[in-house]
């Protein structure tokens, strides 16, 4: 056996033995010994502090800040999920699954079909990216509720869950993946990892096994489950795979979750291990990140939410443009011109001057420059081959003007619409909506809602399922929300 | 926004598509010049090409050898399959997932429990490497089968399947993985991922792609989202987890198929691109190893079978000890002690001298040479907790001596059974069983089945389950393989 190598001479079942023994029994300054040589660092005790915090956290802890944003991150993800409910993505994993999924235990957002617990979750997952337009934790680019929230919702409908349990499950799982993601970002991130699968897994562990009720023993083994099954690669990009990623996250925490509650067991340390998570798929980590101030600080308090349904480079310039139309009752047959001073990455990205369709015209800031003073929105319908070919928008669109200032961020922009009457209007863009700093008030989120709901419920559903959003915390049962966005 | 990097600022939808140009239609040569700062190298079509081969494999370019290697590798895998069923691993696994997989599509292997399509596809993974016993790539450390044949054996009760379309399928699979698993051999590994799961992905994709006829841009999308749900953790060693890794490979491969079926679309460059799994899952990459002599050469024809159901480590002496017994005909009480020259690593990992348990005696190569004397086999059985306390064997293993000798390989022994009356009978071991150079016989393979089920089947369904697999090229519909191996 010439090319065996003393790993495998060893043999699976001894080597299993022995593996259990050198790393989950070693002590913490034996291993922390082979550090320098083998290139990775051990943790102490990562997974069993995270676990410990995930099995205590209440609802009745979190500061009200936190679930005010709670609220406001289930509102915000469920008009993503209904929005992109009819998108050829979902059609097409729908098709491909639903032949092995044929319990009908949940509901799937914004259609008829229910499926499987696990299925659901994973379609819901995915509806919810598809249109790249949901919630971002901007420290880590990871999209926090996409892979917890479809969990939380499928399980609510397997077995009771208050609207408090619910709140306090999504936290948690939002804190978990967030902070794991703070502690290997950005070399995790850059090694080619999309990090809102592989960190998201662990967010729906933690939010799915606190609705099961595991026992810290139990959640150790969930994390170590969500570990071994990371999903998602920034190659998948530009295809259908990149939603496929949240879903699947959400999915696979889930099954981690529900099998560490019949006692599957995993490893102690799926996250700092010497072959743990953090060492084998990041080339740095700062375990600090995930152990302190557990149970005091909160990643959902810093979460964003996308207000046009563009990509973030030209946000500035809509933003600018919106507020200008709204302060002057601006029309566009009143203005001779608009000129943008934008960050040099506008017109890289998004310099397309005539663009012909709605998918095109997210990529030229003179389209939707126009259609913010047009329209006075720029959500998800708004980027429509019809308005594409509007002789209003196009026209104002023609009078649109850029010059690249090395001055302006790429989070500003500087606008100044110049009228017929030779009167001027300039607007300063400083934080764009929908950053940390200047958030999406609660009206913009039911806006965006509306819009991304329109055309797929019934606006008095739409309404409805917002308000049910709000509640959340005063509902007996959380599986209302799910049933709530049903197609009937 | 002063955390938001560029990344993000990009925003998720043009990120999405820039992503895609970059990467997916950047020449070969722009980005292998970006090779030498990003730390990666780009092959070219190595999916592509790959795909190419798995849609075009048929059973009648098949060598005999090959077909022949390929009942062997079924033989075996089915009776790790069957015997390993009855495992709590397995149990709990059922006990936690049964709830979501109530359609009862197919079969679970030594059980009477029938479950859906892609969770059979995952219980039966699990059950077949559980005992550790399952066959062995050892190029790779690769368990070829667990994540390839349960997928397989789910599909057949799915949809029509022959024999043929089975072997051709399963041979393309295992071809698929160790390929892959050739190409990043040994730093993946090293790094700690559970080559099995994450190569093992791959495998099940190309078996189930094949037998769902995908066309050859389906295949590369199927190998795209194979790419993206890589599983399995060293860390993970020693505890449930470990077995759980080619399970939900083949579940995670199927499901890829599946939905690539479905024109559910990937990245076209998943295994070779910039963020693409070589790059992102390994330090070093040789993509020769995946597209040379594609269709030539069989990486089932090394396939190897593990005689003896424990540590690798200890099985030169257990082969030479049954061939000393069978040759001169030996008992116990014969025997006045048996010298055994053996490889350091061997007192290291199984030096133990009074085991106590079936456990323990795995650990122990005075109790498996003396094992192999009075019972003539160490199969899964015969590590019991009785045969640890037997007197005849415990009164031999006492009789047994070892000696640490340099110039012995691990692969090797030298046993000497020194008699009573004088005589003595000396066996050196330079191949052991199991290994590429002695392979196994039929008739091996046989008992070795066997001895798995016997206790979970009757031993005439055991019987006919062995010669189905002799004839699986025979079979009109493959489904009778799964059907046979259930539990009546």
């Amino acid at each position: 056996m010439p090319r065996m190598d003393r790993r495998d001479f060893v043999g699976a079942v001894s080597l299993a033995g022995l593996a259990g023994l050198t790393s989950r029994d070693g002590s913490a300054a034996a291993q922390a010994a082979e550090q320098p040589s083998a290139g990775f660092e051990i943790g102490t005790n990562v997974t069993k502090r995270l676990a410990a915090y995930i099995v205590a956290a209440k609802y009745d802890q979190l500061p009200s800040t936190v679930r005010k944003e709670a609220q406001r991150t289930l509102l915000n993800w469920m008009g993503c999920a209904v929005g992109g409910s009819r998108h050829e993505t979902v059609d097409r994993a729908i098709a491909a699954l639903s032949p092995f999924a044929s319990a009908p235990q949940a509901t799937i957002l914004g259609r008829r079909e229910r499926l499987d617990t696990l299925h659901s979750t994973l379609i819901n997952g995915i509806s919810s990216h598809v249109l790249d337009f949901d919630d971002t934790h901007l420290r880590t680019v990871i999209h926090p509720a996409g892979p917890v929230v479809p969990a939380l919702l499928a399980l609510a409908e397997h077995q009771p869950m208050s609207g408090r349990e619910f709140v306090n499950a999504m936290v948690v799982g939002i804190e978990t993946e967030c902070r794991i993601g703070n502690a290997v970002y950005p070399a995790h991130y850059d090694r080619g990892w999309h990090i809102t699968g592989t960190a998201g897994v662990f967010g729906a562990a933690a939010a799915s096994g606190r609705i099961l009720g595991l026992t810290e023993q139990q959640m150790v083994w969930a994390l170590g489950l969500a570990a071994a099954q990371p999903v998602g690669l920034r190659e998948m990009f530009g295809s259908m795979t990149k939603s496929f990623h949240p879903g699947r996250a959400a999915q696979n925490g889930l099954t981690a979750a529900l099998l560490a509650s019949k006692n599957f067991t995993s490893a102690d340390v799926g996250i700092e291990g010497k072959s743990g998570w953090a060492n084998v798929l990041s080339t740095t980590r700062d375990y600090k990140q995930i152990t302190e101030k557990l149970g005091t600080t909160y990643e959902i308090a810093i979460n964003t939410y996308k207000p046009f349904a563009c990509g973030v480079v030209i946000h500035p310039a809509i933003d600018a443009c919106v507020q200008l139309r709204n302060e002057h009752h601006l029309t566009a047959d009143q203005i001779d011109r608009i000129d943008l001073r934008v960050h040099p990455l506008v017109l890289e990205l998004t310099g397309k001057k005539t663009p012909a369709t709605g998918l095109e015209s997210k990529f030229s800031v003179y389209f939707a420059a126009a259609l913010a003073i047009v329209r006075g929105s720029a959500g998800f319908n708004d980027f429509s081959d019809q308005n594409a070919r509007d002789p209003v928008i196009v026209s104002l669109r023609d009078r649109v003007t850029t010059t690249i200032d090395p001055a302006i961020k790429e989070e500003q922009v500087r606008a100044t619409v110049v009228l017929k009457d030779g009167r001027k209007h300039e607007k300063f863009i400083e934080h764009v909506v929908g950053s940390v700093e200047r958030p999406m008030s609660d009206q913009d989120l039911e806006a965006k809602f509306a819009g991304l709901a329109d055309g797929v419920l019934p606006s008095a559903q739409a309404k409805k399922l917002i308000d049910l959003c709000w509640k959340v915390e005063t509902l007996q049962n959380a599986a209302d929300l799910a049933r709530a966005a049903a197609r009937v």
